[in-house]
């Protein structure tokens, strides 16, 4: 039996938010595994901000996704054949396998999800990559100190919303800035946020004046623009921002303006700092289990907004992030072929 | 015999470059020192681009200089009178005497001139605050290694000039920016850098890139806006940026737009920070002896920009800072009184 495979392509290099004409959703055979190789039924596509900065061309911490190149996304699904003596039929794996309902694999960076500890979309959030991007950006970067004052912009999202959360078990004041009240809410009542942030329905220096009175002690920056201006402006004494992402500049189609506020860093001998989640890799055994630990213990919330669809619906689920309308960690789950 | 003062008051907060009509030149006699106080005819004044921040309303590392108050400045000159006992007549003496002829203290903060170590002027370059900001910011904040590439902005400044010649005594490959092909030929034949990019004179971006192959590991910035932005986009893996000044930018009359690159320090994993050398008052007397050793060595050279005038030119000198005038620290001398 032959399998179609369905893959969702890069077609052109967007200006802007991405358009249906930069995509090219493409059917053929998927290829029959050779010697040292395995196929994967791809089951949960995790959906990512930082996928709009891999469509640009250019220098960036990944190499661009190329033009007809399958669009790079991480993912969860079950080995359906196998030549490859490390991968056996019907095991759950985790891997860089793209946007396409069938990968082969030689097995590199493919990792065994252990289902027993948790559902498998949870893997894709608090125990995958946004998992232990908020660990070690948080806990390495931030370094917050119990009682200090934790702010987290994109707090609703997959990383925000568990950089916030670890915060608050170290003992900080956590102030989550989210779009909506509904997300404010959850914050606050669901993750024991102390405060949140509604940015589309306040203003958000005046915000920051209130619930960090003190000035900022860690800001967790996943959104850039006028949000990391105004924590800029509030920074407390030795102030540690955090650059995990950028979200409101990935799809600006003019060069950003940048942080006009940035000389604050002189004024509260602060420091601004980006990292990598991949450089960590070394320690992600470590980040797992504790995030796995502090999940059981229930210190820790996962939340998975799954989206069931194709392949062909992609495109829209990633637009769907840049309006904010996902909560928690967004995953395409894609129903078995019927 | 009364002694007339004469004193450089703040008249109004300038917008932009600073006016005539923003000073006041008053002359009135100098106050008799009471009991515990001395006096001190100011003979060197120090002449800073901070300054021009510290005449702004609002918060910053200092306090502002109030409207009235005589314009704060750094200055060296000899103990005249003296009713307290830790201070005697002719002694050189250094503090924060302000623009005026003669200053009343009582001691706080004012420290004695070792002449013999060096001429007073360069106890407020090299041996001052200006070669204590270079050798803290560079090596704490900076932390270069021997091979990498160092790089400076404002680098024939007091400041710059400095941290650029600390940075080929720990065996990096430097390269300075500054304004003008004279200040750039000066910085490479007589100080030793191994390049230098004249901004006025070409385009730093390229010129970084020629400059510096294996991109930045310590930028030194002591200007802000394009240069910054230019170097942020040429950040090595690790680099870190030591925020020590924004020269470019303390006349700026609309809001600056800042650095639309600080996203390269994600992708370099790079770190921007902020510092005040006040916070090292502690270590000054590490940082003064450092210095004056490798002042004894010849590995480090001392340059003073010296205008000699009144007090009523300082408004005039101080212009000359922003229009790029100097070359390596600018002071007043005060003429004796005729």
């Amino acid at each position: 039996m032959t399998l179609m495979n369905v893959q969702c392509r890069l077609a052109a290099r967007p200006v802007g938010l991405p358009k249906a004409s930069d995509w090219d959703i493409a059917e053929e055979p998927a290829p029959a595994p050779e010697e040292g190789q395995f196929c994967v039924q791809v089951e949960y596509l995790s959906v990512d901000p930082a996928m709009r900065s891999w469509m640009n061309a250019g220098r960036s911490y990944v190499p661009p996704v190329e033009i007809g190149e399958v669009m790079r996304a991480g993912g969860i699904g079950r080995v359906i054949d196998t030549r490859h003596p490390g991968f056996a039929v019907g095991e759950t794996v985790y891997g860089g396998f793209g946007v396409q309902r069938y990968a082969v694999s030689d097995g590199t960076g493919v990792t065994p999800v252990d289902t027993t500890l948790a559902p498998a979309p949870v893997h894709l959030g608090v125990l995958g990559i946004g998992g232990l991007t908020a660990y070690f950006g948080l806990l390495d970067i931030g370094r917050p100190q119990p009682g200090q004052t934790v702010v987290v912009s994109g707090a609703a999202g997959s990383v925000g919303s568990v950089a916030g959360q670890i915060a608050r078990i170290q003992g900080c004041r956590v102030v989550g800035i989210a779009g909506g009240a509904d997300k404010c809410r959850w914050l606050v009542e669901d993750l024991g946020f102390d405060a949140a942030i509604d940015y589309k329905g306040s203003d958000v220096r005046q915000q920051l004046r209130e619930h960090a009175p003190k000035g900022i002690d860690v800001f967790f920056d996943n959104v850039g623009g006028e949000i990391l201006n105004a924590a800029l402006g509030r920074l407390a004494r030795g102030a540690r921002v955090v650059i995990c992402g950028a979200v409101s500049q990935y799809n600006a189609e003019t060069r950003p303006t940048g942080p006009g506020n940035y000389m604050n860093l002189l004024v509260a001998r602060a420091s601004m700092t980006g990292f990598v989640v991949f450089d960590y890799e070394d320690r992600y055994g470590e980040g797992v289990s504790q995030l796995a630990a502090w999940l059981r213990s229930g210190e820790l919330q996962s939340h998975e907004d799954i989206v069931h669809g194709d392949i062909e619906q992609f495109p829209d689920v990633l637009l769907g992030l840049f309006e904010g309308a996902n909560t928690g960690k967004l995953i395409l789950a894609l129903e078995p072929e019927g």
